[in-house]
């Protein structure tokens, strides 16, 4: 087999640990100089394959490149641009697959979710049947922790531990305040669909350190007077007590809390935030004095405290997906598959594109306990290894070393222009 | 001199740090046995005093109380509670010397911000007008380091450090999203009055990672216009931007921003969150999408980041005030004296309570660039320091083992209880 060159492209919301994907590529493809000749980065994910603003990663020293396993975000620059069936766009699909051709592309690797993983097997489809096939494995990336076949998503075990790190020290605050001042501590975390990253909140407790914890998932419909009633019992038992909110949360008709309660001054709706609704219930109902924090990017950014368990698997599913494509496979997907619980062991697998591509992984029921507030022992099984090890970065100056790439472009072959929708 | 027993209490809000200058407290008092007999702690702050709750911190073993250097938040339990003038409230001064009394107190620790050192200082004036005679020391802590004559206060550093290291991560995952999604990220940081820690945010800039920080302070009048002129330009040099916004930014007729704002579905204001009333400012003016996160308790519980430099000195104020207590003084504060900056060297000096106790040191005009957005070298210069060094906690099971103290009262010896207004 001959050498061909390499497409690489960031998908989607970024995480803490995505870049360690694209290090643990990079590298591997570097000791297959035989096989894979140069290694092409998308600049802002796939929109850079279809405007042909390609980034040449072989201008990057290797030290940038091992710099990448500890920076979070997307180097490269990432989309939020879903490509639609072959039949709407295929215009699209062919562009891409030209400017593969162009730059003698045969690999082409898509770090993302489950949208990517659709894109990827169509890619794969479509250019067997164009007369230029690319091999396609898909790297999953979520810090949604949604893909099936994979017991998990590399991005979710760091904001996982950010988030369990984050309400054990809130918890600690609101304790040493209660007697006086702040009762209740409200949280808001990440998840529109799952409960995944909530159900981390649950792990600041354990055996050692007894903290009264409260969950919203977004799988229970929100009804207010049984959680109000929970607040008042735990605030009375502990005098205090924390919220887990999940973004995610509905009533019991299905809305999104987030989206009927605030309005500015003029009556505009306010966007975002259950947070604030849920303390501001809090204090109307229950007359206990709150305070709220919404944690959006830091938590899934926080390079700083993510898991080191999340990082080897990210640099793993990087590193596997070359070796997959080297071995000759085509539309597959790395996967995590646990082998224990005690001692946690985990190894790589392999799923086929068609059978992870729009398929959501669901938290299980029985991972939420039966009163709808808190996780069970099964889910604590769960979790526990996802967060577990610290990975820090270096620091300069007091702050994270975090690299900044060059991104040099790679000269464009195409003499087309293409404007995405 | 004979051998008395010494009181200590925390006061306000806490910090990741205030723990560790009880550690060092506790320590230093432990290898002075000869002069102080035992440490009690006040439960819940100065309310333990007035009601007689005291800890005993003698049961506590040496492992537990040397963890409390790596714990955040109050080990004892803080609380807010502002004592008045000797004239209206007599009798709870009076009250704490009859428990001083009773339990042959002859030290007064109080680690608390302003109204804690001018409550120092009223019972050191007072218990010798009533013939019981105590040294009352303050210890300086408070994240808004808005305290006189110290350089710099315990608490701050770390902070300081949590929201640096939040805003870069943060201004990453932004740059990553900007070309199709997020262009701008708000950041509400605390800082009712003062705006240091809004500051800290723009140490998450240097001459190594440029990136676009717009900062609102308190110190500043909000302007709309000039705001927003300000991000849009700012979003069309570097395709996206972050904004550090203090929660404590007024209006140009001097209204907090965040008190103005939201209004429930009913029509009821609601509490709190300067950054939504920001981001929907920016959505409604210029269309841009935005992410917004409020950091609230996780800035001040994050002891997981928390700066090297912060703890050493939260260490060496708890340790100071035993050494000045031995040597005799009082109605004094340990303040941090920087001797240089580069090296960053720094040592321990003295303050009398009477310079200190309701001073509000307010940032210099100096630290901010004339255009009001942002930090100058001199502002730098200062804050740099004061995040430097990690000293992370150790971990278990992938979370921080911080430790929970068993807080063992002692028993009462006074007839009377007291019920504090």
């Amino acid at each position: 087999m001959g050498r061909r060159n390499a497409f690489y492209a960031q998908s989607g919301g970024v995480t803490a640990v995505i870049n360690a994907s694209a290090c643990g590529l990079i590298e591997t493809a570097r000791r297959h100089r035989d096989r894979i000749g140069r290694v092409f980065a998308g600049r802002n994910g796939i929109l850079g394959a279809m405007t042909e603003d390609l980034i040449d990663t072989g201008r990057e020293d290797r030290r940038a490149i091992a710099a990448l396993r500890h920076t979070p975000a997307g180097a490269f620059g990432s989309c939020r641009y879903k490509l639609k069936g072959l039949e709407q766009n295929r215009r699209e699909y062919e562009r891409l697959i030209e400017v593969f051709a162009a730059h003698d592309i045969g690999y082409f690797f898509y770090n993302g979710g489950g949208d990517s993983a659709d894109t990827c097997l169509k890619i794969s489809q479509l250019s067997a049947g164009l007369g230029y096939p690319v091999q396609a494995i898909h790297i999953p990336k979520t810090v949604d922790n949604d893909l099936p076949l994979t017991d998990n998503c590399p991005g979710f075990g760091s904001v996982a531990k950010y988030v369990a790190v984050s309400t054990r020290e809130a918890s600690f605050d609101v304790a040493s305040m209660a007697k006086t001042s702040t009762k209740v501590f409200v949280l808001e975390v990440m998840g529109r669909h799952a409960g995944w990253i909530a159900a981390a909140g649950g792990l600041a407790a354990d055996a050692d350190t007894d903290l009264p914890i409260v969950i919203l998932f977004p799988e229970i419909p929100f009804e207010p007077e049984k959680f109000l009633a929970r607040v008042d019992g735990t605030v009375r038992k502990y005098g205090y007590c924390s919220v887990v909110v999940s973004e995610g949360v509905r009533d019991t008709e299905g809305r999104f809390l987030s989206d009927q309660g605030l309005r500015d001054a003029f009556g505009h709706a306010q966007l975002g935030g259950v947070a604030p609704i849920i303390a501001d219930l809090i204090r109307q109902r229950l007359g206990l004095k709150h305070h709220w924090a919404v944690a959006d990017y830091l938590q899934r950014a926080a390079r700083h405290i993510a898991s080191k368990t999340d990082v080897d698997q990210a640099y793993a599913v990087g590193r596997a997906a070359v070796r997959f494509a080297l071995a000759g496979h085509n539309a597959v997907m790395p996967t995590i598959e646990r082998v224990s619980n005690r001692p946690y062991r985990w190894k790589i697998g392999m799923a086929p594109l068609d059978r992870v591509a729009n398929v959501e992984k669901i938290m299980p029921r029985r991972f939420i306990r039966r009163d709808g507030f808190g996780i069970t022992a099964a889910c604590r099984a769960y979790l526990l290894p996802l967060i577990r090890g610290e990975d820090y970065p270096p620091y300069k100056n007091g702050l994270p070393n975090y690299v900044r790439l060059r991104n040099t472009p790679v000269a464009k072959r195409l003499r087309t222009a293409f404007e995405p929708k």
